[in-house]
């Protein structure tokens, strides 16, 4: 596919073509043949098994095991928990027949594991010899969404899904809070978004939880993006699967619980922010190709030396650097490359063209700001590793100062409603934490609670909205 | 859970009984709630880990890609290839509802990808530089069977799928004896399986392929397990799907194709032909745990040393080796330990009692021949790989004997059918390749043909059955 830079939308014009765009034209994803369904390409899933390497590392490092239960959960067993299957019955996908026959009890495909994996948790968990019980799965998920979004909302979506038990609710609320660090990791120092870490409104927070923590970013178009969230789940769960042990004193008790998710849908929000109107822009340390080499023949003026064999050379060198990087030799024209690799994000382009080639020198392009630096071959050899890193770094930095241009205290609903009208982005604002109250901040401007920071100190306040006491200023926005 | 060698079933007695105990007590996973349904617990699900990472190398070094596509496929998709849809159609399950509606055409749950990657590389395809197309992926896949096994057969199951499309038959070919040869490398090299290599039948051949490649391994009742299996697909669905491509010679052709898969059900032949009475026995290339360390504590003659800083130096020399160890340091009697680590067929358990101590020596116990060897500490840390090593070989030559025993020349049917009755087993016999002849091979004797091996070589013969002319010997045996 050729790939013309007069046919991407622009960022700048409306994200969400662009976005869409991208996607499509920089091969991460393709819409599948169902409504609402995606597939992930090599490019995409390459991302992915970065963000799986890592994560598996960090979590197995904790103890983490992984194992894998069954996709099709009775729908009874959903019916359980009463708030988990108020929040979750609109979006269920049903298999209703199977093996030619109506099924007696028809099963639902797993929107999230809470059931079946606490189905058998009752059954491993006798005693606290057995907790903690830390398990993982990487799997796929169905959720029935009405409005998809390639990546960001897709019927079926990939995950890691954490659940533990433990035996006492401190025990728990710690798990939680690593898994909740764990994402801050993968955003931050991966991804390089910065993020807002906090807790959800009871409104907002996971369908069962006594409390979820998230990590919530800010996309280019002002709106918010729950990024990964972390459960402390109590003993709702417990309670109703009968997850019970017996502690050091013999005395029964239900045990703690946790769950913790990051989806394919980060990937999305990896895409929507440091893309330009060129394409995508991937930090270095989750890009599948770091270093695209374009070797540029002129039929005009040949080199004096051998340009294929410095090419070579160079890329070889480059190889044994453990970096990421991909030798161009198709017979497209230097035009056609360049466009192709700055729409699929690639990080350093390096030209070698006649001149590089008789000078022994070559020229480094950056992704980011377009810049250009040509130096003797050995010496970007040597730099690389640090250009990569400088590039990852300012990648942040850009996205830093981003959020805080974006991020305002108010203290008027006046001042509150222009915002979200107008540029949008994250509103730190007392509220008096009534649910009805939230809801008729969000009829009147799209803006939902989005956190209550971490780092949130008690003050002395009236609610944004209704003006009755407030003790937290908490974050709101739109959403995703 | 405590392991007491009196409850465990024994092998020899009733094999699928001991299977479906040591699944359970060794924890390598446990019944889901919802009928044929399994959760693969950890120690089951690192086996898995392992055999991707394997697997995992050996494709991308050949330039497969990994990618990821949806799990739900229109059922027209599936009626696109008539004997695809035969071959599949009696083990679906469907989804009927979604999202709180019923589906205007109902989804089918993959049984296997074919037509849902078809349909997107139809898309992809158009020249002869858009190939060879080389993907893969890593997925749940769901057949609704009657009878079901942990691991062997069950509702849902997990695997690896290649799929490729390319510009020649010849080179398709090529592609799926590649495939051929890494599945024989799995179960060889890494399982300690004996295989043989061959072509299928028509009958038992994959619902839609040309030819298909069949990894086949004989296990300890006689009856044979399809390891895994690559297919040659001809135009077949290529045709159907309307994946065409321009050559160098701007003629528009169909591409070839290839599908390939190794699923969990592997694994369920590696549990059933390496354990004893005493439970599994694991190759220490794929043993979630290679060495355990047994620390035996005396509380009448304490060991003039310090027996824990003994243990803990020991233990961390292995660490330090890469070997992958487990110290056992639980409050458990040192008995019910050995049971244990038995019944999880742990390769080497590495006990150090009060005199090994004093003495600075180990005692290495080897799981598969319960041999004992005492020997200094360290000349136990330099000799553990090639003991590993030594273990592995060992494992394999035995079920090599064990397939040339079982394995017979057959040239009159009333042996033919003697030897079904009896010990089971590989029969070699000649075969006139009519279907209608297989058919009522397989009536009266439950034998089903297993292959046509690789190696074969033409010869003038008569068939086992029927006796009309024969050119070849097939492979036959009953399966599970």
């Amino acid at each position: 596919m050729a790939f013309d830079k007069k046919d991407v939308k622009k960022k700048s014009d409306h994200i969400s073509d662009w976005y869409n765009d991208i996607v499509l034209k920089a091969e991460l994803a393709d819409y599948g043949p169902v409504r609402g369904t995606m597939v992930i390409r090599p490019y995409g899933y390459a991302i992915w098994e970065t963000v799986q390497h890592i994560f598996d590392g960090m979590i197995k490092s904790a103890g983490v095991e992984n194992a894998y239960f069954p996709m099709f959960i009775p729908e009874s067993f959903l019916k359980k928990e009463k708030e988990h299957v108020e929040g979750f019955s609109p979006e269920l996908a049903v298999v209703t027949h199977a093996g030619g026959e109506k099924l007696a009890e028809p099963l639902v495909v797993r929107p999230t594991s809470e059931t079946i994996m606490y189905s058998m948790f009752a059954k491993w968990v006798k005693s606290w010899r057995d907790l903690p019980l830390l398990l993982n799965q990487w799997c796929n998920i169905v959720r029935w969404e009405k409005r998809t979004y390639l990546f960001l909302r897709t019927t079926e979506f990939l995950w890691q899904e954490g659940h533990t038990a433990h035996a006492s609710h401190e025990e728990a609320i710690s798990f939680a809070l690593k898994a909740h660090e764990w994402y801050r990791q993968i955003f931050v120092d991966y991804f390089a978004m910065p993020v807002l870490l906090g807790k959800k409104s009871k409104t907002e927070q996971f369908a069962g939880a006594a409390t979820t923590y998230t990590v919530e970013s800010l996309m280019p178009d002002g709106k918010a993006l729950q990024a990964a969230t972390s459960h402390d789940l109590g003993q709702n769960f417990s309670k109703v699967f009968g997850i019970q042990f017996q502690d050091k004193e013999k005395k029964l008790d239900y045990a703690w619980q946790t769950s913790w998710g990051l989806s394919t849908r980060a990937l999305g929000g990896l895409f929507l922010t440091h893309g330009d109107d060129a394409g995508l822009i991937l930090p270095p340390k989750v890009a599948p190709i770091q270093v695209v080499v374009v070797p540029i023949l002129s039929s005009k003026i040949p080199a004096k030396k051998d340009q294929s064999a410095y090419v070579d050379r160079m890329y070889q060198a480059l190889v044994s650097q453990q970096v990421r990087v991909k030798l161009d030799d198709t017979d497209d024209s230097p035009g056609k490359k360049f466009n192709k690799w700055e729409m699929k994000g690639v990080p350093i382009r390096i030209e070698i063209g006649v001149k590089e080639t008789d000078d022994e020198t070559v020229t480094l392009v950056f992704r980011d700001t377009g810049e250009k630096k040509t130096m003797p071959w050995k010496e970007a050899i040597m730099q690389i590793d640090d250009e990569l890193k400088a590039m990852q770094l300012r990648l942040l930095e850009k996205q830093k100062a981003f959020l805080k241009e974006h991020t305002h205290d108010v203290s008027s609903y006046e001042e509150f409603k222009k915002i979200m009208e107008t540029t949008k982005g994250l509103l730190k604002a007392f509220w008096c934490e009534d649910a009805g109250c939230e809801k008729e901040i969000k009829n009147e401007t799209k803006a939902t609670t989005r956190c209550l920071p971490m780092d949130t100190k008690e003050e002395k306040g009236v609610c944004i909205h209704c003006g009755k006491p407030a003790t937290h200023r908490w974050i709101f926005g739109q959403s995703y």
